[in-house]
């Protein structure tokens, strides 16, 4: 199977000409690059080429483009994680099974008496609070009694209207009868993994891959195929092909945007290319799009049901990363399987809280939700990017970072000797928490790896807890 | 198995003596009966079992007690649902498969345009709106950006210390560390089964058994025993003893008070009897007592974990029934798998909602919820009573009724020849909403009944509702 063609390949040849001279230093950052046109003469390629390049660069975080000035090489926050250190073959053949640490994990990452490096929802002040309170106020005095009784069991359709016209800015083509309403985006990817699976399914997934996901099919007795993944392109093609062909995988579980954790997003060609695959061989893909939003490119990405409204797709996400972490809600859009999500959800929570969904819905037909994005997107970046300065600075020599074209978080792989799991532990006792590889696999392949969020923005405390975790690690180093 | 001692039987004998009293017309509705001393002297029994009779009479609605002046014979609302026509064996093997109606049910049921005969939860005006409507904006001031950020999965602290210290009113002996919150009772009983089942196990029901159940059930692909279950005095304790025995069940799912959609609870021998077997053979009992607040007796009748604080119990319930449904807020009380039910909350629904819980824990804390709860229970009582009376004028000769000691619902037997779900889509028509039997089971043994619930209290338009069915009933009687 060949995935790349001949375009493709030449804007990123392109491309990786520009990472090469970044990394060597020859354009530092600050660098103004040559203008779209020039890169065209110069280097023989068309400008839609140049231009697929620097996005391309751009979504990877090596240039920023600013408007009208053209672009320009970002800030280095830290190496990009090296490709040839992602995961070889996965064990296929095991059933997930996750360590108690998650628990551990989220009692303490939400709680404020922990540097929040563990906690990938944004902190509420970055988050419209003030807009969101009058929504919820006008909603509390507007709908009266309502808001005690129940919603329908696919949602309130003021809400479903709105996050269907939402859709279309990204490419979905969705009726509001086509959006159930659930509790988050973990509701909508356990609701959807239960529509399209059945106990001993075996699902395929990228590695590493999101450890609430791992852990929801754990709890479904689902099986995890952990697909090798390339820290930039994304899954391995070929070998989901091969699975494909050998039949061994029933469903295929997969984010469209900022990969949690890599951070990674697929191209449309490798999108298109994943599509046809499964729709080859009949397989439903479950798209889990919670950072759709949180886009640093010029665009966000158009996740998989966008590029074919026919495809068997499950598209989850919700507004915890950009709006209401404590609201809960979230949604599923299909065409396919409205009758088995709605079915299950019937069995999970059966209603989705009322009064949220009034207030959200609300808001979002208020008309600030845009700009309140745009904002919050320029924060997170910032952060991120400051982020990935503290991590260059305070960590060992050898650690490799990932360089995410959006989302909250980083992905680090540590020098060999350095076990996460006691990282994670000894920064708990000095009140910081991170998130250990361990958890992003149903094995112990990422022990040498962590994730740190930068979803609470960035300040002193935070820059403080990230010189900690570094300190600590060049301590194990040396143990 | 012998389950009834001494005791039990005598004033189960003295009740039964009052029944016949009141049903051929000796005593009519109104009379005040002889006072337990009386009674005890008449009839050579002690003051004790005296009361008993009377309670238990007063339970199954027969007698209504009067503060100060005694007991007096209700209205006689219809007749006692005569437990010989209560279900033969169940089909033991079958998997729980529900048919396609529960989703339209569901539509249907909130649905102001719709009579509310379906609707199980009370109206909104029933459920003190103003005092909760305080609480909410009192929280939403005090909590300020904080609502907008996740509670711990095991949910808010302070709304865990409130239900724990609620338990201790019924003669639960929870800690708040035994309390875990959910979205509704509905994911409180997915999660507890995930807790202490797995795919393909078989978990013994009463029969009939609430719908809602029966569907989760079967979307986490276990089986249902449907035990045989008198109208009266419950489960079949031989049949439960008989699989047990059998080594075919793998857990048990009863309510601990007034079984949706019988009515009935079951006497404390008998639940410690149940107990006692569960305990030999090491299986776990999930109770859902969503209505267990709703009670017309004096007391609130005692769950199974609270006659047992050792055994292996998962007490789930919710607020939806007594205070907010649209908050969806229940939870999870559990000394022996709390581990193993935060986990699976993980996994559902990770967070439950914010600010509904800091407005329930203010609501709660605010000392109003017993007075409301009161008022709410006299309502429904009255509404029940009014539902009663109303069935008796017009459903066809032959239908039997419930007589339940607390809840909001009447379960119908229909004479012999009619379909219940003919029934629903004709009702749903003339634009009402009524539950078939049929979905009550996993087999069709329940084709001739129907399920009329009183939650939304009673009004000229809900009694002209129960005209129409009773006619609708009557016609297909005569075609």
């Amino acid at each position: 199977m060949k995935m790349k063609n001949e375009d493709d390949f030449e804007y990123r040849k392109l491309a990786n000409t520009f990472v090469g001279l970044i990394q060597d230093g020859t354009l530092v950052p600050g660098t103004r690059v040559p203008s779209l046109r020039q890169t065209s003469l110069q280097k023989r390629v068309s400008v839609t080429t140049a231009l697929k390049a620097y996005r391309l660069l751009e979504d990877r975080g090596y240039l920023r483009a600013s408007p009208k000035s053209g672009y320009f090489v970002s800030n280095p926050a830290a190496t990009l994680l090296d490709a040839t250190t992602t995961p070889g073959p996965p064990r296929h053949e095991r059933s997930v099974s996750l360590p108690k640490i998650m628990n551990t994990l989220l009692e303490h990452s939400s709680d404020p008496k922990f540097v929040p490096l563990g906690c990938n929802s944004p902190r509420s002040r970055l988050l419209a609070p003030e807009n969101l309170d009058r929504s919820l106020a006008r909603s509390t005095r507007r709908y009266g009694a309502d808001k005690n009784a129940h919603a329908s069991p696919k949602g309130d359709v003021r809400l479903r209207q709105q996050v269907a016209r939402r859709s279309l800015t990204w490419g979905g083509a969705f009726s509001y009868e086509d959006i159930m309403i659930t509790c988050g985006c973990t509701e909508a990817v356990i609701i959807a993994l239960q529509a399209v699976t059945k106990p001993g399914d075996m699902v395929a997934v990228e590695s590493p891959t999101y450890f609430g996901n791992l852990h929801t099919m754990e709890a479904l007795k689902l099986r995890a195929y952990e697909l090798p993944t390339d820290a930039e392109t994304g899954i391995d093609l070929e070998a989901l092909e091969k699975a494909l062909q050998q039949q061994v995988i029933n469903a295929c579980l997969l984010p469209p945007s900022f990969s949690n954790p890599l951070g990674f997003t697929m191209s449309e060609e490798k999108k298109l290319a994943i599509l046809k695959l499964l729709k080859k061989h009949g397989i439903p893909l479950i798209e889990d799009d919670a950072a759709g939003e949180i886009y640093f490119g010029k665009e966000r990405p158009r996740p998989f049901s966008a590029l074919d409204p026919s495809a068997d797709v499950l598209y989850c996400s919700s507004f915890s990363k950009t709006l209401a972490p404590g609201y809960r809600v979230g949604w599923i859009a299909t065409k396919q399987h409205m009758d088995g999500v709605l079915d299950k959800k019937l069995t999970t929570t059966l209603y989705s809280p009322s009064l949220s969904q009034f207030a959200l819905a609300e808001f979002l037909s208020s008309g600030g939700y845009d700009n309140h994005l745009r904002k919050l997107r320029r924060n997170l970046e910032e952060a991120l990017d400051m982020l990935g300065h503290a991590v260059s600075a305070a960590f060992p020599k050898g650690t490799h970072v990932s360089r995410p074209g959006g989302g909250n978080a980083l992905w680090l792989e540590l020098p060999g000797t350095i076990d996460s799991l006691e990282l994670f532990y000894q920064a708990l006792d000095e009140g910081i928490c991170i998130v250990p590889g361990e958890i992003f696999s149903v094995d112990d392949r990422y022990s040498n790896c962590l994730r740190l969020s930068a979803a609470h923005g960035w300040d002193a405390r935070i820059e403080a807890g990230v010189a900690t975790i570094g300190a600590l690690a060049k301590r194990m180093m040396q143990d």
